[in-house]
């Protein structure tokens, strides 16, 4: 059987001190689920923490990147998707993931909740803002979950997988 | 010169009424500009409306497909730019236009006023949800605009491109 | 009626003279004949010359761009799409072409004229190398055709269109 | 160190027998050197026999699905990528791929031999018509190899990368 992939979206560069660790343990507790980490590929903020996370509990990661090269890559991303799409390849992430969290807010990150939305998949909002849960909740109140830390992500997952 | 493209983004199946009229009203005065309207290139609801409302009054209607032909497109579509990505092509419409209008809100309209603040365009929210107002301003308080009516739209894309 | 989109394919700085002769003349003609024509946008070869050619007869030019913004652009485009895809544009300047002409080749070309063929598109071959030729005959020998000169591709577009 | 990626491209529901079982033993032979397979992800012709070979030297196979789901996946595909992009996603498998091998000759397949030149790609033909590998080493004569059967593609990857 194919492993469950589970997408972690976030900010890059801007990315809050505590998503960044919310990531980093997020990633780890989904690679300790036997599960596979996927995000959007760079070495910077949410994507790299939750990559991080993944690899310091032997889990596979997957970055889909949205340059056509892999200078701006994750050291911790075992397979590259080399897109060349920029942030075209947000919709990749997403049709891609199992299930989709988001790890903190930005404009990039909410692309892809609603993009998530707009293609009926699951979404955990981990840490979101409150004007972010509004928002998001009124356009869909059926796939969206809101998580206060990772082990209630993980806890989320198994229920709506199972 | 090349002509400014105003891109009006909004809810395909599920558009309320409110906005399919605003939509309409907005495509004409997009038109009596002189400018060209950029939509989503389907025969639904605010793509539908605006690009027939550009054609009452002769102006260049421009919409970009997610199919892979042109079965769902607007008979009000002068060029379909026929792209077969999915949601992929929203990234498209907010390159491609010079000012990003949403008129109504839905997941895809969503998705495209994030990839548009990411893209640091300019965007102007037409009679927008409350909490999507809230949301989108949180994000980013420079590039988005809110306006009541199509003519208030006009006019703050005339102060924003001169 | 939408007006008959022509795609005009070929390289950009490798262009040879006469390529970009007879994409100047071919320009001008499918101008002529109140089509519109289609390249891949860019200031720099057949793309440039088509645009330039069809615009010196008055007729509508869009550029299908592999960049994310507009600093590439050929002067004589009227209609830019920023896809800011590279090269996974040209599955959509295959698509959104009712027709497509490559004019001289090039690896960028090869894969229009390829991926034209798998979408069943009608594809005229100027000035195209033998071995070209004879490749892409042996991929399918129904919708391909060639032509020696702008006005035998002006001759195979109106008997196909028919 | 990341593993290397080699892209298999090659036909899919009219793929040659003699080419799917090459498709099937290149895809051993890559798990074996302990490379990541890449495919077009579709349970069909050369993608869905590389991809059973790999598993069955217990390798790892990623496949790149046109689709926006997984209803025409390959059962051997451990980790899929779903673009939702059409013949867009092309671009996608040669850019991801360090070394792409084409097996068996078709419309798709020529498309991505001429991205995997005009990317700079290194590129092995094997068992490639005549007229073809004319063609392509009429385009590039640097980046271009051609293999009689899966050993000798191996034996050039492993040149070509060392």
């Amino acid at each position: 059987m194919r492993k469950l992939i589970v997408g972690v979206m976030g900010p890059g560069d801007g990315a809050l001190e505590a998503d960044v660790k919310n990531a980093y343990q997020l990633g780890a507790l989904i690679a300790g689920q036997d599960w596979i980490l996927l995000s959007g590929g760079r070495n910077a903020g949410i994507m790299d923490a939750a990559s991080k996370g993944a690899k310091s509990a032997s889990g596979i990661t997957v970055g889909i990147l949205p340059a056509a090269d892999k200078s701006s890559l994750s050291g911790a991303v075992d397979i590259p998707i080399i897109t060349g799409m920029g942030s075209a390849r947000n919709s990749i992430n997403v049709l891609t993931s199992d299930v989709v969290v988001a790890c903190g807010s930005g404009a990039g990150t909410a692309s892809e909740v609603a993009l998530a939305i707009k293609a009926e998949k699951n979404v955990i909002l981990l840490n979101f803002t409150e004007k972010g849960i509004d928002f998001f909740l009124s356009l869909n109140d059926k796939n969206i979950f809101v998580a206060s830390d990772p082990y209630a992500v993980i806890d989320i997952i198994k229920k709506i997988t199972c």
